[in-house]
C-alpha cells in the first residue's frame, strides 16, 4: 500500500476541511492564531482529520496565512490529524520542506487561458514545476504527500466548456510528475452531477491506486448534488469548509466551498461513515463563526438541525 | 396513452410550480389577485406549464387561496399550462369539479402518527377518500387527473424512520383507489439521495405506466441531491417552487421547497431538457419577489447566475 491510499483509504470516505486556506482567502476579517487553534481543535475534537491549513506565501501580501507555521505545530501535535498546505512556487516548497506539513498542495488549471491569466504560466510549467517539487521533497527525505489540484476540471471561467479528454490527459501528466494524490476542482461551480460522475469515474480508472479527490463549490446550488455524483462513481476523498466558508471569486456573494456539516450528512445518509460527530461539529461551527464577525456562514443542517428520527453521535 | 402519461410523458421531465400552493403557505405576505396573474403568466412565457395553485379550504381560514377560482381561469387562458389544486375531503371536491382545473391533488400521510396528526383521519380514510373523489370525478365526466401525494414518505417528524415497504404498500392501494399520479413528498426534508434512488426506483417499479413524482425540501440542504437521484432511477416528475418559497412547517427558518429555478439548471446540466428558459425565469422570479415585500426567496442561480460557457435560453 503506498503512502497516498494509506492516509486516503480507498474503502472508507475521507473529508479534508479546506476552510482555513481556500476559505480564509476570500474573507475579509482573519481570525487571530489562537482562533484558528481553538478552530482546529474543536473539528479535531468532532473527528475531522484533514487540514488545508494555509499558503507558503509572502506574509506582506496574504497576512491571513502570516501564522501557517504554528498552525501546522498545531495540527502536527494532535495524533492522526494531518495539515496541508499550498505552495505556488519553489521557494515556498522550501519553505513547506522546513516543516511538519504532512501534505504540500500544488495547483495546476486545467485550461491554458486560466493557467496564464491565475499563475502567469504555462500548463506546462506549472506541471513541470510539481515533477521539481518532487524531487525537491525527494531530495529532503520529508514525508508529505504531493496533492495537486487540477482547478478548473469542470468548466473555465475564462474558457469556457473544458474537454474531459483534456482533463484526463492532464491527469496523466500529473502522475507521470509524481503527484500522489490528485484533486478535480470544479472552482467555479460549472458542474453538474452528470459531469461530475462522468470524469471523476474515467479519472478514477486512469488514476489505479493514486486517491482521487473532489473539490466543489456551491455557487450553483449543485455542490451536494456533485458530491454524491462524485461517490456514486467510487470518490472517497472530498473537499468543504465549515459553513462553507469562502466564496468565489468570480461571483461576489455567491456561496463558495460545500458545507462541510452537510457534506457530513450527505455521506452518513449515503451509508459512509465519516468518523465525524455532527454535534462536535456544530460547536466547532460556533467557534470559527465567533472568531470572523460579519462573515457569513452558509449551512442548512445549521439552520434546520439534523433528522429527529437519527442519532448523530459518530460510531466510537 | 392513458391521460396521465399523455400530460405527464415518461420521456421527459416535467416540472410542477408549487409555489402558489405550497408556498404561500408558510408566507406572511400574500400577493394579491393580480400579482399572482402577472407571476402565472411570466412563468409561462419562460415555459413553465404545472402549476400548482391553490388549496379548496374555507376563504376564512386560508385568505391566500380565496381567489383560487380566478387563479384556475388565468392558467385556464393560456393553451398547454394546466392547473391544480389541493382537496382535502369531499366538500372541496365537488367544489373542484365545478371549474377548469385540471388536477386534483389529494394528499394521504405514510405514517398514521402523522396521518392522524395532521388529517385527524386514519390512513385507510384517507386512501378510501381517494376512492370516493375519483368516483366522483369519474361521476361528473371532469377531466381533471387525480394526483395523490404521500407525504413523510422518506422519515416522518412524528413517527420517525419511515419503513419503504409501507410506503410501498400506500403505493399500491392508492392504484387501487383510482390515483392516477403518485408523489412521493420528502415533507420535512430527511431524505438522503440513496435513500430516494432506492424508494423512487422500486415505486417506479410497482407503479407502471402510472406517472411517479417527487415532491422534495431543501431543508438539510439535500434537495437537488435528492432531485438528481430521482432522475437517475428515472423520474420525470417533480416539484419546485420559485425561489424555494415556502418553509417547513416543522423547522423554522429553513428553507423550503427546492428552488425552480436551480432544479432547472440541474436537469439541464444533467442532460435532460426542461423547455424553460431561464433568463425568463428570473424575471418571473422577480415579479413574485415584489408581490411578496420581505419574504426570502432562496437560490443559488439567482445569486451567481448560470455559469458563462453556457446558453440558458430554451430551445424553441
Amino acid at each position: 500500500m503506498s503512502a497516498a491510499t494509506a492516509i486516503y483509504p480507498p474503502d472508507r470516505v475521507s473529508l479534508r476541511e479546506v476552510g482555513l486556506r481556500d476559505g480564509l482567502q476570500l474573507v475579509r476579517t482573519f481570525p487571530s492564531t489562537e482562533a484558528k487553534r481553538r478552530w482546529i481543535e474543536a473539528e479535531i475534537r468532532a473527528g475531522v482529520r484533514h487540514f488545508e491549513v494555509g499558503s507558503f506565501l509572502p506574509a506582506g501580501r496574504f497576512p491571513q496565512f502570516a501564522d501557517i507555521h504554528e498552525i501546522i505545530e498545531t495540527v502536527a501535535a494532535h495524533d492522526g490529524a494531518r495539515s496541508a498546505a499550498l505552495v505556488l512556487n519553489e521557494r515556498g516548497a522550501e519553505d513547506a520542506l522546513r516543516t511538519n506539513v504532512d501534505e504540500i498542495v500544488c495547483v495546476v488549471s486545467a485550461t491554458e487561458e486560466h493557467s496564464q491569466a491565475n499563475a502567469r504560466r504555462s500548463r506546462d510549467d506549472a506541471i513541470a514545476l510539481i515533477g521539481r517539487i518532487r524531487a525537491m521533497r525527494d531530495a529532503a527525505g520529508h514525508e508529505a504527500l504531493i496533492n495537486v489540484g487540477l482547478s478548473m476540471a469542470f468548466g473555465c471561467s475564462i474558457a469556457g466548456a473544458v474537454d474531459p479528454d483534456e482533463v484526463l490527459r492532464l491527469v496523466d501528466l500529473l502522475l507521470e510528475a509524481g503527484a500522489e494524490t490528485i484533486g478535480l476542482a470544479d472552482t467555479v461551480g460549472y458542474a453538474g452531477p452528470r459531469q461530475i460522475g462522468e470524469l471523476a469515474g474515467q479519472a478514477r480508472t486512469r488514476m489505479g491506486r493514486v486517491p482521487l479527490g473532489i473539490h466543489l463549490h456551491d455557487t450553483r446550488g449543485l455542490g451536494l448534488a456533485n458530491a454524491s455524483a462524485a461517490l456514486d462513481v467510487g470518490v472517497r476523498l472530498l473537499d468543504a469548509s465549515l459553513g462553507g466558508l469562502g466564496g468565489c471569486p468570480f461571483a461576489p456573494g455567491a456561496t463558495g466551498n460545500i458545507v462541510f456539516e452537510d457534506l457530513v450528512f450527505l455521506c452518513e445518509t449515503n451509508g459512509f461513515s465519516t468518523g465525524i460527530d455532527l454535534d462536535a461539529l456544530a460547536q466547532a461551527r460556533e467557534i470559527a463563526e465567533a472568531s470572523m464577525p460579519g462573515e457569513i456562514f452558509q449551512g442548512a443542517l445549521a439552520q434546520a438541525g439534523a433528522p429527529a428520527n437519527m442519532s448523530w453521535r459518530a460510531a466510537p
